[in-house]
């Protein structure tokens, strides 16, 4: 921290180490940007507030997948009763490696479901396809992109079946990700550099919010 | 009015009528719910404003497809660059009857400018699709929705191209705009009802506003 006085830390590593990681940060007083998922959360959350540490902390650092996630959040708060009588179909697309059902598909269901009323729609609906045969027909994914893709599909349509709502987000490799943390570290560095000190612990839609003054 | 006393009527007639027959249910003091597009909307708005009638007015009756259209513009009041960089693709389908380029194809294409950044994208950039092969084949309009249907495409690439997003409303027949209509009535006659009078011109965001409270 001495010899690089400016440095704030990336960390995509895995869930064991999103706790071990945070403490040693937080002893170090070094400012760091978190996108592994993961951990204790609530500790990692407390480790950092103890400390007085600034850090973005965010499980998507996509910042177009989080400004449609906070996009979805607002519309459903606003018109909650919107798709009343709709039906949804989620699929998502990942490499086969990856055994759980998408995060964010998750997380956008929350949403939809303040739209849908009623019973809404359960996660466990949601339709993961890890087939090589699927992936590249019916999702459209790119072959070199089979073993890194997440791909996602949500479809409304009205009880009578004339209309028809899709929202997609398609993404291929990690670069998404990589400029959204480089992003966070930056408007991290500037944060500091302001000093403002009432809040110092950031999320994606704080970064994204801050291109309003772009 | 003194035969039918709770009656709104609703409006859908042509550009032309718009103005006279708001003058008409100005005069008789009849509550309307108009979704008629085009006349002097100023004077419309003016017309109604001075009669101290209640009235929704709004050139979009689709409920869902307003709720998008103000999803997505306070996306882009609060995430202004989420877009920086991207490039956009919008194509829409109507009926080979209609020459104009969709009126909500362009009130989107406002709101994603807001996140796009730089250039943005140009109304005349909007692709119109008014071929029986390529709404049957490419838009997948059903065959017997040939002659009444909005299908709208909105789709946004990363500069690398590894990330894409879509946006898709597709609409066959009439319905959803009559069921907006009615929603918007039994909206109005709740308001009337109530006769808290300080606001009596109503749009479809009220409408769906008023979901909150469902």
């Amino acid at each position: 921290m001495e010899k690089y006085p400016g440095m704030v830390v990336i960390d995509f590593t895995l869930p064991a180490a999103v706790n071990e990681n945070a403490e040693l940060y937080c002893a170090a007083g070094c400012p760091f940007v978190m996108g592994t998922t993961g951990g204790d959360r609530a500790k990692l959350m407390d480790d950092v507030a103890s400390a007085g540490l600034y850090a973005v902390i965010a499980p998507q650092m996509g910042k177009q997948i989080v400004a449609l996630q906070a996009g979805l959040e607002t519309m459903a708060e606003s018109f909650p009763a919107a798709f009343g009588g709709y039906t949804m179909t989620v699929v998502e697309s990942h490499q086969s490696t990856k055994v759980d059902t998408s995060g964010t598909a998750k997380e956008l269901v929350k949403s939809f479901n303040g739209m849908l009323g009623g019973e809404g729609f359960s996660n466990d609906d949601i339709e993961m396809v890890r087939d090589e045969e699927g992936q590249l027909g019916r999702m459209g994914v790119p072959k070199e992109a089979l073993s890194g893709h997440a791909y996602h599909t949500y479809e409304l349509t009205s009880a009578d079946g004339s209309v028809t709502f899709q929202f997609q987000h398609n993404v291929c490799g990690r670069s998404i990700y990589a400029e959204g943390s480089v992003d966070a570290a930056v408007f991290l560095a500037e944060r500091i550099a302001a000093g403002a000190g009432d809040k110092k612990v950031f999320n994606m839609v704080d970064v994204l919010k801050s291109g309003a003054m772009a």
